[in-house]
């Protein structure tokens, strides 16, 4: 496991500061993961409360599936130091939420689980909760979607509620998984995204899809109204 | 007092470059500080006039509760020069406005105290003036802010009177803080946003939700309009 | 050939990255090339589903007019190992759509061809298909496209509808190109903007000046209702 | 005048950079100069036709009152080699606009002139050339315009029509600044903003102050239409 360890952390510190300048992660908010070792589960996340735009390799940690931090996994040349891991583990705990980023892992058998917090995600999870989710149909970047081989695919993504009941809403998130079997994302109402992928690109990938779609669809509505 | 001045520079350098390239320093416009000691109080605060998108860290000035720019605590080998220093104090002035930073670090006890002109701090700030202030409600990012735990959190964001007389602006910023203890920033009417915070992550932290929220709320109106 | 092959994907990279950094190229959309060589027909051309982002030189492949990848034509000292070139072959393939950009390249006889897929560029696809396409006119900015001397110019920018087959694709493109002699993009619907330049330089300012003239129509539309 | 010439093409290409960076100078539009000698006149001013996100000091020209290039005045050690400059000689040419540059430089003493193509000044110019102008009151960032002491200060920036008679519209803009001996800057319609300062800082901030108040009313009046 150790080899590509420091290999995923880097790759999720560039993912989360390119995010930051896109301004999808703004006050410390969203998680980013990606799993390390399947059996048993080891999940490289984020660290609660750090500011993405300046994450480091050390702000990012090594879970198991109860989101105990691990640290002795990460001692081989390369990587972090006893000291380094040690400090960690005192300077840092994990999210609250990284029990959703377990979640759909083993829903989805995801290799990575990105939680953005957007402009135009919160805009629509706010405006279509009462119709339980958005439907997208009609454009070529759905192709962007894992699986999906034409624009002539139409995806919803679904919209639970929000809550601080980490238990519930992991709940409320597995079933949303089962009951729409091929949707790459989901918004929690006035909250965020989770998106995910087979690999870490792959997420990064569909979390930049389904963002592009909402903005387009959102200015596209504005648009309307103001064409004559 | 002096060793960790450098690295406060340092850090309100980096927030002022980060905020100017999301536009929130534009034109030489706004200000931020820190405290280096409580007692007697030293601020390190930005000079008056200067461009935050390429700001130095002899830009900074270290000033007492009255505003008085001080040196001779700026020594230590690793800080400024006494030469630089003389330059800079020749150079240089605190902006008007930093009698409104060492009202907030007195009656909030702050460690931080940030000052950004946004496009939708401006916006809101005008439109919701005759309102006294801004709802903010049932949003997730609300937890970014300092004691929130919650997204059934009910801020609001206070909206004072522009004016010239500092000494005038400060005492309705003390009045408004008073009356909005639990506020975690204040507007000031077609001029800007006043957040702060224990520490300059925290602040910087807080400006960063506050915008967020207020244009998530912005567009999340424009789309109603839009939406059929 | 061989000389300038390097320089040509170096410029792609550039382009790729600044576009991508605008978000014209996200999730792995767009594709850009430009012409090696005329004859036989030599086109740079970026892999299928590679990140715009972190596009790297050997990300771009070498085609020939029927989009089989060639690897022979770039040993000389300074390029591409062979065994990178073999590493390549094998990871990457060019995108369906690189048909397009062949087929481009013969009507224009065009030095470098760009696709994008931005909000605005997919919000005008999709609003304005019915009408077959767009009319921008007395804009200054029009002067950036090739041939244009006045602002009292009239651009019509056509939008075809879009498909998953590529031949008829093409052959959709190829009318187009013909119905609109003069034209300096075309539009697909709900699917982005193909434009072309005699150099990669050129194309890049019709891209840019095409995606500029949206926006600014977009914006105008819009505030147009807001003005009272 | 020699020592100082390298230090301003530097500053030009560095906000430049800065501002095709906001999207203010896209498709090669734009341009930006500076005074480097009064008596005879020597104007430091971007090129034609080259692109602004990656601008080079070499494609800054000097040009005389007339708009002739000089190079014999830039051979000193630091500056560019005379092989250098004719190389830039035979390569560039000033934009036919460098003439409404000198003219605002004589008619308001500028050291320093820049020309922008926003997206928001682009709207603004259109949608209020028939009310001849803009009216800006009431805002703080006002007075990050030279000599604006109070947010209570009524700024106009007028709107002249758009030619490709330079000599004309030379003209229009001399009698425009007559007309409005307080102004700031001018709008051409469809066209663009220019504005100016004592210096390249006092111009660029002139620039940034009047791009943010024209983006602030915009979407003020756009979120006026969706306050419930």
């Amino acid at each position: 496991m150790a080899e590509n360890v420091n290999e995923i952390v880097d790759e999720l510190v560039s993912v989360a500061r390119g995010f930051y300048g896109r301004g999808w992660l703004m006050g410390t908010s969203g998680n980013l993961s990606a799993v390390v070792q399947r059996e048993p589960m080891r999940l490289a996340i984020t660290a609660s409360g750090v500011d993405k735009g300046e994450l480091r390799p050390e702000q990012v940690l090594l879970v198991d599936e109860n989101v105990r931090v691990l640290n002795e996994a990460r001692t081989p040349p390369g990587f972090l130091t006893t000291s380094e891991l040690t400090n960690k583990a005192a300077a840092n705990k994990p999210s609250d939420e990284s029990l959703l980023h377990v979640r759909i892992v083993k829903e989805r058998g995801a290799g990575a689980v990105l939680h953005t917090h957007s402009i135009w995600n919160t805009v629509f999870s706010d405006l279509y909760a009462t119709e339980g989710g958005i439907r997208i149909d009609g454009y070529e970047m759905l192709k962007g979607l894992a699986g999906v081989k034409t624009h002539e695919h139409s995806e919803f993504l679904p919209i639970v509620d929000n809550s601080q009941d980490m238990a519930s809403l992991a709940n409320a998130i597995s079933k949303t998984l089962n009951a729409h079997k091929f949707a790459h994302g989901i918004l929690i109402k006035r909250h965020g995204l989770y998106s995910w992928g087979e690999t870490l690109a792959q997420a990064k990938r569909h979390v930049e899809i389904l963002e592009f779609l909402l903005e387009a669809m959102g200015r596209t509505a504005i648009l309307k109204t103001g064409k004559a």
